[in-house]
């Protein structure tokens, strides 16, 4: 069996992710990574998450990115936004999306496997410049050459199944791939203590695409 | 002045590379990342550097790539090899530059940086995948995309002058622009306690450039 890392944050879309991945038999190993966002309980939903698909291996590894902070993710003084932002959103993490790759692309080389499943989209967060079809190519074009594997002619395949589709398509397909999307977690401003707060970007995106699709959201909200 | 992050081993290279962006007049931020590399005297060397070229700041980093091992470097299972290797060495950390760029990216981005230097060269280790010229191109295509600074305008630039050099050349340049080589370290076995092999890939070039240039290598061997 091919083997492949996911990037599982906790959220519904790299759930998704993994539940594709599943879905075509990919012997998957999970990577979480903590690094210092204020949403640390989503690290909770992802071993809540790796459990429920069985995956070969599930490793959370720490970086702090609060050391360079800039984001209202990892910076306490910048506040998480109640309101729909415009341009690209405070809770955009500088360069995360090419730390989490890097850190994957690691993994993948040691252990042997053929791809990386991301659940990086580029519909409802089109603000976010490391989710872009563009930077998906570039992050390709990156991996082709950055490796032992990968010089060696063993490719190592960028996979973001999610990229062109919205909260509706991804909980309709996180349904059918088996995803339980109580056991995920949205919220930004969510520590151990609270529940969900329905009003940050993350929150309302995904209450609207529950409510469009007749569902109920099995979450707790504040 | 415009802002340069420098990657900062505590070795020959990244010193030089400092030292070529003190020279350009940068206002430099040092980037050390201690990654639990079995040499892990280099980020003391790295605090010396950093301090002898006065740089604006100079963080540390923590990265577990014990975790993910595949390297001479970071697997205890794996020993530093004592003679001349073939192909690409198994010192080679499975990418170690890619993540080490990503993170100096994060860096640059929240200060408004221009520029990445880094000590990367193609002739010594010419089997390092990511120490090659097509693979900078490749970062340098993924930074353009990657973050809020570059979609908006602000160039990030990947500076890799040493990138055809050799050891000899690097030397030169480093002794032109006030590298002081006995605040540097280069073997891979050099434990706190201990002095350098002499005999590992890294101690040899270095060891063969110095004598090359009838030069003294003011730091202590086995």
């Amino acid at each position: 069996m091919n083997k492949s890392i996911v990037l599982l944050s906790g959220g519904m879309d790299s759930a998704t992710a993994l539940s594709i991945a599943k879905s075509k038999r990919l012997s998957c190993y999970a990577l979480t990574i903590n690094y210092g966002q204020k949403h640390s309980t989503e690290i909770e939903k992802a071993k809540l998450i790796a459990n429920h698909f069985q995956v070969i291996e599930h490793k959370i590894i720490e970086i702090d990115l609060t050391v360079f902070g800039g984001s209202a993710l990892t910076d306490k003084s910048i506040d998480i936004p109640e309101n729909e932002s415009q341009g690209i959103p405070v809770t955009y993490v500088p360069a995360r999306n090419t730390i989490f790759f890097s850190l994957s692309l690691a993994w993948a080389e040691v252990i042997g496997a053929n791809s990386i499943y991301s659940g990086v989209n580029a519909i409802d967060y089109s603000g976010y410049p490391d989710c872009r079809p563009e930077y998906i190519e570039a992050m390709q074009g990156l991996v082709n050459l950055a490796t032992k594997a990968t010089v060696e002619g063993n490719s190592i395949a960028i996979e973001a199944p999610l990229l062109s589709m919205n909260k509706i398509d991804i909980i309709k397909n996180g349904i059918e791939n088996d995803v339980d999307f109580s056991k995920t977690v949205s919220c930004y401003q969510l520590t151990k203590q609270s529940k969900s707060c329905g009003v940050c970007d993350s929150c309302r995106i995904r209450l609207k695409a529950f409510e469009e699709l007749n569902l109920i959201d099995r979450i707790e909200y504040v």
